[in-house]
């Protein structure tokens, strides 16, 4: 692998006519290039296609519904009628989900071509021209007469986080339909912001980081040094105390400590992991491989310490933050769904800078089992936060109200603060480009779906089609449809539980994948040829830390990439799940094409007047089998209680 | 033991001109009556004694001094001064602190007849009067041009709580000074309240109750029927959704379920609690056993899951709320100090009401581990919440300025919250009421502590002399020095943890002591005649329910009423605590006064990139004996790390 300034990329295009490469993330540099839309085909029936298709079907045209509905997109004409503030509705952050639906839509269009979905971008891009002032000013809570001031309350405020989100619909409009009004809008913005919070303007940060990582990537699709200058000058001003000390702390906002001075992701969970995917950009469009080290380590402690089987991170709902190290309880974790979207955007950054496995794993963790987890498959509820312990089953869910964020078995059509479905949709839309990347002469495929991919080596193009039914089942069979006319490599992501993977040509060879890495066939592989990958999915039983303490004594069952668990559902009651205990000494065994039972014990619990005794007496056992549904289907046939880590069998008595 | 209506006391007394029963609840009716504050006298060097010095001493000034400082008594002159809303300082709810530092005084005042405080008193009183609008009307957040309308917010206003603390600082003054200026406010004050919340006014509740347990006590201190029916009707509007649903929903304030419906406490601990020991006094006064019944089940079922080995109620911090059933993790434990008040409150008057055993124990494990916990021994510092688990040191605490909530293992000088410093303060000022209290023919002591008790049976007066270093040592000395001529009984209270207590009397004839209720010598003690109590308070192991996670395979300390605590402290490090095991084989022992040692290991963690994996493998061990410490004093020697709960070496590896 390359290091990350030997490898460059083309210079910079000054923005195209036509639609550019589309794709999310086009870092200057790297290890890695990333793949656009157009390259990745998945297929309908596949686990990824299948949840593209919901998007696509279901999902963007239930945000723009609610949008309506509540009357987010309705501040925005407000702003332009003048009925503000008197007409507004909805949190401080509400124009931010109207850009990311904006995003989302951009990038669905891009992939389909569906002029009706044009049509609805170009409505809304007008919605928003319009509201915006002469200066490039644009935000429907702050600024007017009965408003607070322009930039009274960066603490809370959101403003440049709205505008990093209407940055980044810029960038999807662009690079998917060329240039348009939306990028004149978005361009007025940026450089009403590096006006504003430049070198001599307002020397401070937004308590939201966003407006970072938007103004990198503007950047990278302007070529506008510009708007990464001022993306750099908000990483380095962020962590010496220029926001206001809070309940929460500075922490909560990481301005406590310098980016570059931290070690570990702390804070809000969803600001700490925008921030950190910005300073990566920051870092490989500016050769600062120190800042890059930085994040580096500090994704490391995060991983080995701060982050849920899941793939979840924010163990806090009070501040929706980080716990200190191995502050991970199952009951009541927090993993707020655009926590994880923010993980996969600070590993995807990771992985095409460094070409690491690692990043890729969690990818592959945190969208099977927190971001595949949120959204039901009726693509129209949504989970807020993604428990791993659901003890009752909540507050019956109305699929007609907006909720509130508390906890429940029941997936939500709408939130008071609703950013996670929109960060959902922009992420189920562009899905296809986190499959594989390139380097100049080979392929890395890293997420497995049935589809196709296609790519341009230094020797050639190059397609190739994948089919497997994974996650359910471990084999993958890729064929090489179109092969370079030159020497080049593939080479696939064997994840780091996969002990035991091999790799099988169309020959018979048949070569041992080390789990953890990239196994890579060493040979050019010719048109008509294919490989298999089989990657062990049986279930298996993963440990926790003993220093976690809320899951000790407890096991949770894997298979392959997704994380199980247990409802009540299954149990023929929607009461207590907390009653079950596995016996690990008995493997836990496939059921049908998703399901999985594991042998344990039910107990009948000792009830007592205090709950702390003399005594470890154990309660009375009777052998049950304990059926197991993938953790992201929980909450799907009924409203009950859920639980993915379980009490071992062999643990003492009473504890 | 007599029924709620068989044992009915003096009619209520139209204030009188000369101080009356000093005692903050006075019941018409029960199976005990409570002694006043002139009966009991704490020796100043006994447990209780030495915290009741230290209020004496130091926490009632630090209160003042504070509350001049951070503008609290302010806005209350300002509210005289006309200089409000500008003036205004603090959160919605300071007027209440004002008042709870008044009662804290008045009882104090009581007690020791100090001149001094008498004078800082009546001007705090003066000061309150200015600020009072001749309707009765008192706040100074509300009301005002610039302000919003009076009781526009009853959901987070917190008007008519702070009325509730008023009124009880009226009770506290008047029954141990006579009347005054306050009472003629209070007086004012609660006419107001049932002229504008009356059957006939604004049919809603306050968010936060407290103007009920108020209300009732001051009809029992004026005789006026009125002020009891509007406690009552409180009491039955809650529950009914009469405030707006919140993002906590409704049962944060209580308001999800009738009062007499609800079977177990939930929501806010701190509102749950108080308005659980309203409904007791209404019960009381009215005779109601059916709402009694319907408290008892609540406090049967809170006591059972929903309240941790310290007695501290409140699981999140988020809502300040209490969790679901077997919700308790050690790990950032909420148990807000003033939810232990509100909990020796309620157990009180449980206590009075019922004469069950059961609610004393709460009462004494609250107060040693809740109460005694949160100031710090120098008096001028407080926890407001009460973790059972402190993972990190935490931000380094300045004594010289307002903190915010975060967990900390410093304790603070005060807060921007800061309900705990009063709360603790009034309730050590009338410690002495919980020590014992009396029938028609018997003294029922519920708290051992060195002092003097005094009582007036039907037999005749007895004076109690006792003897103890209690909770450090078992053995209870208890001396008759004056005898009543006629018949009567002593009872002693022997906690639920004293198994194998014994009472022996000077002729050495030693009865056994059942643990978990009272034991009584079958027979009249005379002048000079005395008693000993021996409690087992030898150090002993506690298990939990396997349903809390939290603690699973963990042990906790007991000894006595005392819940102990391992701190990095005495590990020679402020860093982890989480590597302890305690070997439960090898007995728990003391060592010196109050300290306890057990045998354990001290684990070196494996560290994993991932923190979940296949293998249960055990980490290197190596045999440590772990000192410990009472709960109640963690944190005085020095900022660092501390567990209640500690895991068990014999529960199997990796978890």
């Amino acid at each position: 692998m390359t290091s990350i300034d030997s490898t460059v990329h083309a210079p910079h295009a000054t923005p195209a006519s036509v639609p550019g490469p589309a794709l999310p993330v086009q870092p200057r540099a790297g290890t890695l290039r990333p793949l656009d839309l157009h390259a990745v085909s998945l297929h309908p029936e596949g686990y990824w296609g299948t949840w593209q298709r919901l998007n696509t079907e279901r999902m963007i045209e239930h945000c723009r519904y609610w949008m309506e509905r509540v009357g987010w997109i309705g501040n925005l004409e407000a702003a332009a009628a003048g009925t503000l503030p008197q007409a507004r509705r909805g949190r401080e952050f509400t124009d931010s989900d109207v850009y990311k639906l904006i995003e989302a839509m951009s990038w669905e269009h891009g992939r389909t071509g569906d002029p009706d979905l044009d049509a609805q971008i170009r409505e809304l891009i007008a919605i928003v021209g319009r509201a915006q002032e002469p200066d490039g000013y644009i935000n429907t809570r702050f600024g007017r007469p009965g408003q607070a001031p322009r930039y009274s309350d960066l603490e809370w405020g959101h403003e440049l986080y709205c505008y990093g989100h209407l940055l980044q619909a810029a960038v999807a409009r662009c690079r998917t339909s060329g240039e348009d009004e939306l990028l004149a809008i978005a361009t007025r913005v940026a450089d009403h912001v590096c006006d504003t919070f430049g070198p001599d303007g307002i020397d401070s940060v937004c308590g939201h980081p966003e407006i970072e990582v938007a103004l990198a990537e503007f950047a990278r699709l302007t070529g506008q040094r510009r708007y990464l200058d001022q993306a750099a000058l908000f990483v380095e001003r962020r962590g010496h105390g220029r926001l206001a000390e809070i309940e929460f702390g500075r922490e909560y906002y990481q301005d406590d400590i310098p980016v570059r001075d931290a070690t570990v992701l702390r804070g809000h969970a969803v600001r700490a992991l925008y921030l950190a995917a910005a300073a990566v950009d920051v870092a490989v469009e500016t050769d600062d491989a120190d800042l890059l080290a930085a994040i580096e380590l500090q994704w490391e402690n995060t991983v080995a310490r701060r982050t849920y089987l899941t793939g979840g991170m924010g163990s806090h709902h009070q501040d929706e933050s980080f716990g200190t190290d191995f502050e991970l309880p199952g009951e009541r974790a927090y993993c707020e769904t655009c926590a994880g979207v923010g993980s996969v955007m600070l590993s995807w950054r990771l992985l095409l800078a460094t070409g690491r496995a690692r990043y890729a794993d969690l990818i592959e963790r945190t969208l099977h089992n927190v971001i595949a987890t949120s959204p039901g498959r009726d693509g129209r509820s949504f989970f807020y936060a993604n428990t791993l312990h659901q003890r009752t089953p909540g507050s019956p869910v109305d699929p007609a109200k907006q909720s509130r964020r508390a906890a429940s078995s029941q997936r939500s059509a709408w939130y008071e603060v609703s950013c996670c479905p929109t960060n959902v949709a922009r992420t189920f839309a562009t899905l296809g480009c986190y499959l594989a990347t390139t380097t100049d002469d080979a392929v890395q495929v890293h997420l497995y779906t049935a589809g196709s991919i296609r790519a341009d080596l230094a020797a050639g193009p190059v397609e190739l089609e994948v089919g497997t039914d994974y996650p359910y089942d471990g084999a993958v069979r890729i064929r090489v449809v179109t092969a370079p006319e030159g020497d080049w490599r593939l080479s696939l992501r064997v994840p780091a539980w996969a002990e035991g993977a091999t790799l099988t040509d169309d020959a018979g060879t048949r070569i041992a994948a080390a789990a953890g890495g990239y196994v890579t066939l060493p040979r050019a592989l010719g048109a008509g040829e294919g490989v298999t990958l089989e990657l062990p999915t049986e279930p298996r039983f993963s440990y926790p830390d003993p220093r976690i303490d809320d899951v000790r004594g407890a096991v949770a069952i894997e298979a392959g990439p997704l994380v199980y668990c247990a409802e009540s559902f299954d149990l023929g009651s929607d009461e207590s799940i907390d009653d079950l205990l596995v016996d690990t000494s008995v493997p836990a065994r496939r059921k049908g094409r998703d399901g999985v039972v594991v042998h344990g014990r039910r107990e009948s619990p000792i009830e007592h007047a205090w709950p702390y005794g003399p005594t470890a007496a154990p309660a009375p056992r009777t052998d049950q089998d304990i059926r197991l549904v993938p953790y992201s289907e929980w909450g799907e046939r009924a409203s009950g209680t859920m639980r993915v880590w379980i009490r071992r069998a062999d643990a003492p008595a009473a504890g």
